[in-house]
């Protein structure tokens, strides 16, 4: 996966320096915006681990340098390492479990954190270590050093209806990406409550969105959002219950999105091929 | 079409009242609200232009007053009146005029107002009145004065993309529902430009909404939404073309509703039956 | 619950009769169809125990024969038994046992039956009792009659993915509505193998159906359906992952709408309040 | 746009060809299927007209002639010729006018042919020509060889609700691609009265197929389709109203698709990039 600013040739340019070293190509996307950056993602059989470092040290310095690129090379065959987040709900969770027992996850969840009980027989159930993190305004700092020292070296953290702000000094610690579900269809009703305020608003679809964390609460880049009808006749606790099965789908489609490197960051945006 | 406080017995008292008075019911609909509100839509066999005014007179009385019900009857047979105004973007109007012609609106457009010139032959082609009102900031008001004028007297006015905010003055004298199709999924981008700060903040689902217009800018009471998806290939010039086929499409359901008296309103949020 | 030849007075005869029994109508939806008959679900306030049965012969001697009325009473308080038939793939289980955990299905799992061992551990983890009864060509009509001892009285009986056709004698034993789900858009592909069909066909969307068992296979009464957007990259593995999604949500959607007393039968199709 | 036998180093290959050539590419789509088949889509700077020829000679002789590719260089500023065909439904090509009118078709729509007279002053108030060509039984060869004449050299057949079944005689002779939009979700309910078939049949989405024409009825490759939800109050006239907004969008979309080249077949499926 690549981004730069985009020029004449550049399509040319990697696939002819895969095809130079002997690596086929089986999946290629590009997008160019019109504010004139260009992003591709090429899938190629795999150069075996020891002559892998010396082709990356050899794109790093003939293509990726002369063209000014952010790129990364992702081995498919290793599995990225995932942490769950969670508060008491769980259709999230629930729904990602699922996924991981098919296999569909495109990752393995190593450990589920969670600042309430509730969740930890079903977390074990399926044989996956879960930790209790209680959080209170005084104890948050304490909180967050305990939770990073759980996460640990993984390749992203999930909140999966975590109903906690992280705080920037966690987030810049964390050192990976961590994706979100926000319960309403973004930009509309960041914050707390956004079904109530739904309900308030009268709207006739709500909505979920998985985005990138950031410092700004709901802010962050947009990786999948989708929404459902609802009608006059769903009362606030309706919108909840309907609305679990909207964000269940979102988070797990922007998490399988992610893990299968599909995903590239254009500022507050996201590229998803 | 009635509301009034919820009590038990409504169904049973207002259906008695028709059954006594020799009247089939055909239809009915009825929501009551956590808040304590009852909203009743009952479609019966016209009594008879004769008959009509004593019934509504005696209901008044007998029912509606203990009851404390706002209501109306409405006479399906006589078909509503509608003014649109317009703008320059024809997609809302050419819908309409569609719809028009094979008869799906529920009512009659008997004019077309716009303060451009632009959309005047595809209206006069099917033998609509259009009036141009050029609106200045100099002009305003004059302009509004020589469209409650044109407008005169119908039952509702449809803002199928007229890009002027109507003033409070102007929606008081007009006296009718108005119904505008703002085309974002609201409440996410209220004001102007709503596709190109979609796009800034990188939304994966644009929208559009219709609602009934009062003197807050895009926060009446909603009629009708719905959403389609883009993706990071769609600049805002993409955004505006594949929004014109939700906008079309949802301002038409919504005045459709509207016309055929399935609309009630409850503050403000709406009850569509 | 109540359906009949459809004629003048219904509505007002049948609130007028709760009213004057002191019951309060709560909640009313009617249809007529072009056909000429009439359904009606009307919700009202239990009477107690002691005065329902009273209420019920008279409601059948009084309105219900004069009318020709096919009616049920059903007491929401008294929760429905389910019993569940799955084989080896679990995402429509799964769902269900999450649903029964929040307690959204409108009833009770009482057992799960498969004629596979794969998902034993799955639904003892949940407190449920799992039977294993293996069917073959020759043991087929010896593992009907064991399922239908195992399964006793219960209310509704729901194929989640059950991969055996139950045989015409198996479901007039049963004596109770059977829900399946098929994984297509019915009536297109009917029987085995329909995501393989769709791939060769080249369809654009893929569907599920949940349907009322009857002795002709995938043609009972459809009760809710849906599709989801997949394209020329997605070979038959794809749709059938992508396809779980749209699976589990329709069965839990035509689940709970049984459930909750809102689905009538009109000859072969169905009435869904 | 090109289609040919998978094998390692075709991405490489034709980009490499290309850059020689000082061709800048700016869009590239791929797939690979499991079958064994390659299909790509390049978009590049045009060469010019002077060295078009000899670039698409070499073309041939290099590349497409070892790698057996089936392939077509497609000039975007040569706008393509469409001729529609219709009955007496006008809302597909009303449809098509107005994206015609706002210039996002991709083409030009030169002429429409009608068996019925019903729709002449919508085309010609919009400047195109309408051709009468009526057809019984008896003159249906007479009538479809007059058709072959005024279509003459164009790029694009369009069936927007044309209700006759054109012969394999007239599609041969055509010797370009036609669209047709079917009012079904296809495979099913496969020629006529697809609406009474699926209001028989209780299906609770509706839907519409745009594809290309063949010799069998309804069976050729889809190249997109779309549904809609209805309930048990929707009659079989109903169905007829609201499937009309996914039959205009439906084929609009598979129109569009095809004159801005972006649609490949795979036997009887289609590549849609």
């Amino acid at each position: 996966m690549l981004a730069c600013p985009d020029r004449p040739g550049l399509i040319a340019t990697v696939s002819g320096f895969l095809a130079e070293a002997g690596l086929n190509i089986v999946d290629v996307d590009q997008h160019s915006t019109a504010a004139g950056r260009f992003f591709m993602r090429m899938v190629f059989d795999s150069p075996g681990t020891a002559e892998r470092d010396a082709l990356e040290e050899r794109f790093a310095r003939e293509i990726a340098a002369p063209f000014e690129m952010d790129h990364s090379f992702n081995e498919s065959a290793i599995r990225k390492r995932v942490v769950v987040m969670v508060s008491r709900e769980d259709h999230c969770l629930s729904d990602l479990l699922w996924r991981r027992r098919n296999d569909h996850l495109g990752g393995d969840i190593v450990a589920v954190i969670s600042n309430h009980e509730d969740l930890r027989s079903e977390v074990e159930a399926v044989g996956l270590p879960f930790h209790h993190v209680p959080v209170s305004r005084e104890t948050k700092e304490e909180a967050e050093r305990r939770a990073l020292e759980l996460i640990g070296d993984v390749d992203l953290l999930v909140l999966a209806r975590y109903m906690q702000i992280l705080s920037p000094t966690f987030l810049e610690a964390l050192g990976t990406p961590a994706i979100n579900i926000h319960h309403s269809f973004l930009p509309a009703f960041v914050g707390a409550d956004p079904y109530a305020r739904a309900h308030e608003r009268g709207v006739k679809l709500i909505g979920a969105t998985a985005h990138y964390v950031t410092a700004e609460l709901d802010a962050g880049p947009i990786i999948d959002q989708d929404v459902v009808r609802v009608g006059h006749e769903d009362e606030v606790a309706d919108l909840v219950r309907i609305g679990r099965d909207v964000e269940r789908l979102v988070l797990a489609r922007a998490v399988t999105a992610h893990l299968e490197d599909r995903v590239l960051l254009d500022g507050g945006r996201t590229v998803v091929f």
